[in-house]
């Protein structure tokens, strides 16, 4: 749920195939929507602003270029213009027109529309988030910051967008509350400051196309949920069909949220995002989230890459999802301006119980949406039925309205039947419950249940397994609806589809940055959409508990907006910092985080480790990257001309390109080693600089503790830092000389500066890895 | 739900029946448990206390009387004594026995034990309980009183029974917290503060009993819901599966709960209630709510009324619930000395709306207990079909799993097909939802809906159907969980299973006393019960809607108990005449409150009317009546000298029967005329006295106001009262002289008192009414 992934979807090209003649077919090949990037500094005086420029610009290739032949644009057209994260606009043009842009003047590069695709509350209190301590309250929960939320739109009606307690809106805001379809302007109030919706991309790949809510309003629920885990207000006696009981909050309940919908059930483009992004920073957002990614593609084609470089340009944070693939996958929205955010579990679960005959209760885990209660009932575990492969074979139980059945997911070997199949085959089948055996029960978190049944681990599964062969008549009893705090295992563990680094889009900084909490989030949702389902009968909710980094990046937009709020000289690149200096590498166990497996979790898939809020408020000392340090780091990056200039705006002659420097000042380390197929390794060297700056009150000393990953050497110099006062800056230099691994594994350590007498420690991941294949 | 009516059900009997040889029942005939009534000044002074004289009693017997066989009972045996509500003991003894005992010094009468009845939150809203003003604000929400619910016990880990808010327990309190099964001290806290239990009566009855919850325990739910209408606290985010939802509170949420649990899965008995109501008064108890009841009996048999009595005499007032068997039936516990409960409907109800492919929107009734989401189904009316009388016909429409029926419970006449009976047929047949078309969809209320269904009334069904028929593909869409005021249907409205007094076993005083809230109210259940089920899926919930005058009752009780704490000095005839002279005999329409069906319902179905709590907090004046009063009643009742015993614990001898009086100052008059099959009525005269004092706080003239029964005419003497100060009493007479009816109906009016320059108005309702056949 919530996970949308794939890309390069294009719809005309689908339309073609049955719509239309082979005359046609060469005329759609002739023009489609392309994003063009300009240089503002050639933009004749004579234009009164930068629109005018773009229009005329189209004018005169109209002019120039032959008309041709379209399905349904008779003359290249202007779709947007944008000039906060990047200045340009987008175009309907043919190949010949496309050619003729070229020659414009300030022409820097342009590439075709592109679909985007999204990624899917107890949390506060999980992040340790008070009202009357750390950052909550320093932050006055963040009523002075305002988060725009990039994605499918809102539901304003829900309980978490209402304004009580809400001050007035500041009045830097500049964004608007654009109505349409079942939306109007007094949806908005003090709490949802914003509201507007950019689908021209989609109507200039096809001006049939008929947009069904053409409006902020959502029809999906992705958007509606993004936003309320930023920022909805507090909303009270809320549940996922009981479970997870209680009052929903946002992470800054008080923050403002500007709601710019891109994702409309007709598609997403590239176009529009960007233009949503564009006039989310002319608005006034502090921060911008946005849950949704595209696949590999390189830095310099990707929409979210190129606007947030923009947004980070003019102080905007851009918190974006790492994507859902797992591990494996190539992280997403690696760029290094902008927060990758990671998804991980919280401490809370739910479950059923269930009580054997013989008084034992075992707890298993279960979301079924009702508070069911199976009492007294035969219980079966059967070799023959234990795979729940058929549900032919399964009806033919004696009473299976009166059965609970034990599902064994190892059962059947051979044919590895999967859990969802046998969840299908029980409901199939009527059956009164099914217990499911299962590995890891936490790998079924994101599954419906549309009957009753709980799953459980190996051993518990034994254990029943063992009462039912040795009583005579085995009967159970399950209770559903509990929602508790899992002591059993250790929290945050990684969420099994988290997606790992580095990025194959640049794999210059390890990537993810942070963790968030991101699996069964509690938050809003749209009332007239299924949520779950009680065998035929579908059910809705206000209120759902989804997964996905989608849900994780929200979490870390709204912690990055409340730390804006408390220091409002801070760059994106200080916030960032202070949030992944003062990550938790570790559970509440005290031990390094996990996957799902037992496995101790990477850099590469956790990024600095979980987001603590409190701490981020106070890290003593920051990584910060001017805008030059970004400029530098392009001119590093082997750019031509124009894949520069997509970036920087203008020629690098412009800019300052003296310092090419791909040593970026970044809160963490990556060192990669090539692939080594004769494993005669040598000592591979590589150097970091980085400079700290004291953003605590007073001056202070630091000393040094270091981590070092296996197979690797680091040395720090120096090994002590002295900061004489506030703002402060220091320097050191950091070597990791690495000999590669044999097994080709990533390995990982860390380097911390402890502050002398004080409180604050300053940590940075330090990861090698193989070098993987990259985007070419 | 929560009406268990029925009576007279002998346990060993049926035991019996399956499991004893002849010999044997001999012996059973021989022995069985008594409720015995002494006059106490029998006692000898040698016994150190009356259990001892009790068991002397028994002894003395058993050394009498030669030993006969029994299958439990070797010898006579004492169960318990009694001592508070009246005097006397309860023991398991032979026939020879008991002709032995009647020949002891003392012995009033003996009769046999029996087994009693049970009878079924907005409501605080609906009755303008408000934290600022009138009674709650005057009783501090009832915190300095103590009710005693006698009933199944409790369910003390509900929410509804938290102790948050709750001051120090009453010094004055006597009771205990009595450990037993699955229940232990701890459970009672500052707002249970007592828990006991009695089933000695039953295990008397049959000691090879096991009683399976041996303890204050609730395992049916009755008790805790109506523990928690008297005096739950305030809980929450609760409802029933959605609907209700909000904060759940008692109407005296600050109110002590006492229970007395008397009802157990084993049987419910006389000699337990009685036992259970002398140490309720014994405990310190203010007023008693027993929801409950017995059906035809005489009153000095009827142990609620005797020990109602008892309790009376000693300033403590009983609430009692008026039976469920609806008109014509006969109203329970209609004794003089209790307050009588009838159960009206709220104006709140449960509600799935419909939206037809025409865009029209339907409300109708539903308590589906999930959020079902019916989207865009197919709706089909089918002549054959709409009676839903058959789950083989329904089961083949094409699709049934997909299609919207509607159903007709009129569209066989001839069969009259039930409406739970089409609701399971529906259920067989797997249908996506039902539409029920019913003439008032209120007499539905109590039904489970197991999938998704609305209820609706011949207009809206009308409509529905004109829909269908003009539609070549009619669709609908239902959304369910809505709950809402009614806007269309005045309230209150009695509610249809609230029996009609006047009680046959006392003619002489109109019954029922008053009407509370007792349709749909959500209180406290225990979540170890099923309460509703979707499919073959059962459901549990913490909190449930159930209906019934057992539900009325504590809400009275609740009342009576805020009053006592702002007027510890009233009696409870005063308590009772302040609830009942201010009553409304107007639903919110201003117009007389109705039955359901459009018929105005009489004083002998809704007593003087909706109990207004915050107006009795200020009734102006009272209708007493002392101790005194009762026995001058009492010893008109053409009781034996026993019988008289019964209630007044001593011989009439020993009481002022000088004045017996069946003329009770009571704020009510009934006039009763004969059956007449001649029709010749002549005028027919009955006169009454009352007395009224004054508790305003100063001097008052009141004047009279007097609505006239049809039929009848009302003269009052004098027609002003001058009252001098406070507690001034001023004393009218009343004469209906009325000629009967040709259609033997009921009629009414009334007589009110009302203050010049103020504002009280003291009404009590006026009642003629054909006599009734009566108990022999």
């Amino acid at each position: 749920m919530g996970s949308r992934m794939g890309f390069l979807y294009f719809p005309h090209l689908i339309l073609f195939s049955w719509a239309l003649s082979a005359h046609l077919l060469l005329a759609i090949a002739q023009r489609s929507t392309y994003i063009v990037h300009l240089d503002k500094s050639f933009m004749p005086t004579v234009f009164a602003d930068h629109h005018h420029w773009h229009s005329s610009t189209i004018d005169s290739i109209k002019a120039a270029v032959p008309s041709s032949v379209d399905r349904f644009h008779s003359a290249p057209k202007l779709v947007y213009s944008y000039d906060n994260v990047f200045h340009g606009f987008s175009a309907v043009l043919s190949k010949d027109e496309l050619a003729a842009l070229k020659k414009s003047p300030g022409f820097i590069s342009a590439y075709n529309d592109r679909t985007v695709e999204p990624q899917t509350t107890h949390t506060s209190d999980f992040l340790k988030l008070a009202p009357s301590s750390g950052l909550w309250k320093a932050s006055g929960l963040g009523q002075d910051v305002i988060i725009g939320v990039l994605d499918g739109g809102i539901w304003p009606e829900s309980a978490s967008f209402r304004d009580d307690g809400m001050p007035e809106i500041p009045k830097r805001w500049k964004g608007i509350c654009k109505p349409g379809t079942q939306f109007n302007t007094s949806m908005c109030n003090r709490k949802l400051i914003g509201a507007n919706y950019f689908n021209k991309g989609i109507l200039a790949n096809d001006p049939t196309i008929n947009i069904s809510m053409n409006s902020a309003k959502d029809t999906d629920g992705h958007g509606t949920h993004c936003a309320s885990i930023a920022a909805g207000n507090f909303a009270r006696g809320v549940s996922h069909f009981g479970y997870a009981a209680g009052t929903a909050r946002g992470v800054a309940p008080r923050a403002r949220i500007a709601v710019y919908k891109f994702s409309f059930d007709e598609g997403e483009l590239t176009s529009d995002l960007i233009a949503a992004m564009d006039q989310a920073v002319a608005d006034g957002v502090d921060v911008i989230s946005i849950s949704f990614g595209y696949g590999l593609i390189p830095l310099y084609e990707d929409a979210i890459s190129i606007a947030s470089f923009g947004a980070m340009m003019k102080g905007v944070l851009v918190s974006a999802a790492a994507g859902n693939d797992g591990r494996g996958a190539n992280v997403l929205n690696g760029s290094p301006w902008i927060l990758c955010v990671a998804s991980g579990h919280t401490d809370r679960s739910f479950a059923g119980t269930l009580t054997l005959g013989n008084g034992l209760k075992i707890r298993g885990w279960s979301l079924f949406p009702a508070r069911a209660f199976v009492k007294d009932s035969p219980l079966i575990y059967n070799k023959t039925l234990a795979a729940c492969d058929s549900d032919e074979l399964l009806s033919q139980l004696s009473d299976p309205e009166r059965t609970i059945l034990i599902c064994d997911y190892n059962a059947d070997e051979e044919v590895g039947f999967g859990f969802s199949s046998q969840i299908s085959q029980v409901n199939q089948a009527r059956l009164k419950a099914g217990i499911f055996i299962s590995e890891d029960p936490r790998v079924f978190q994101s599954s419906s249940f549309p009957y009753p049944g709980v799953v459980v681990d190996k051993k518990k599964g034994k254990q029943i397994i063992n009462y039912v062969k040795s009583s005579v008549a085995p009967t159970a009893t399950i209770t559903f609806h509990e929602t508790y705090v899992d002591k059993e295992r250790p929290a945050p563990v990684l969420a099994g589809n988290s997606a790992q680094g580095p990025s194959k889009s640049y794999l210059g900084i390890a990537k993810p940055d942070i963790m968030a909490p991101g699996v069964l989030i509690l938050a809003a949702f749209p009332p007239n959409l299924v949520s779950e389902s009680i065998q035929n009968i579908q059910l809705t909710s206000d209120y759902e508990l989804k997964s996905g980094t989608s849900m994780a990046t929200p979490h870390a937009a709204g912690i990055a907006a409340m730390l804006k709020a408390v220091h409002p000289e801070w760059s994106p690149s200080a916030i960032r910092s202070a949030m992944m200096t003062t990550a938790n590498p570790l559970d509440n166990t005290k031990m390094p985080i996990r996957r799902d497996s037992n496995v101790v979790a990477t850099p590469l898939e956790i990024g600095a480790g979980h987001v603590d809020p409190n701490r981020a408020l106070d890290p003593g000392l920051v990584y910060d990257a001017t805008p030059q340090d970004y400029i530098n780091l392009i001119c590093s990056m082997n750019f031509t001309e124009e894949q520069f200039k997509t970036f920087a705006r203008s020629s690098a002659n412009y800019h300052d390109c003296s310092n090419p420097s791909a040593d970026l000042n970044y809160p963490s380390f990556i060192a990669l080693y090539p692939f080594n197929p004769e494993r005669n390794y040598t000592w591979l060297e590589q150097k970091f600089r980085r400079t700290l700056t004291n953003v605590g009150e007073a001056g202070a000393t630091y000393k040094l503790k270091i981590e070092t990953p296996k197979n690797s050497k680091v040395s720090v110099s120096p090994q002590k830092l002295v900061f004489k006062g506030k703002n402060d800056k220091q320097s050191y230099s950091l070597t990791i000389r690495y000999i590669g691994d044999n097994d080709q594994s990533t390995n990982f350590g860390s380097i911390t500066w402890v502050e002398e007498n004080g409180n604050h420690s300053v940590r940075c991941p330090i990861v090698t890895s193989l070098i993987v294949q990259v985007w070419e």
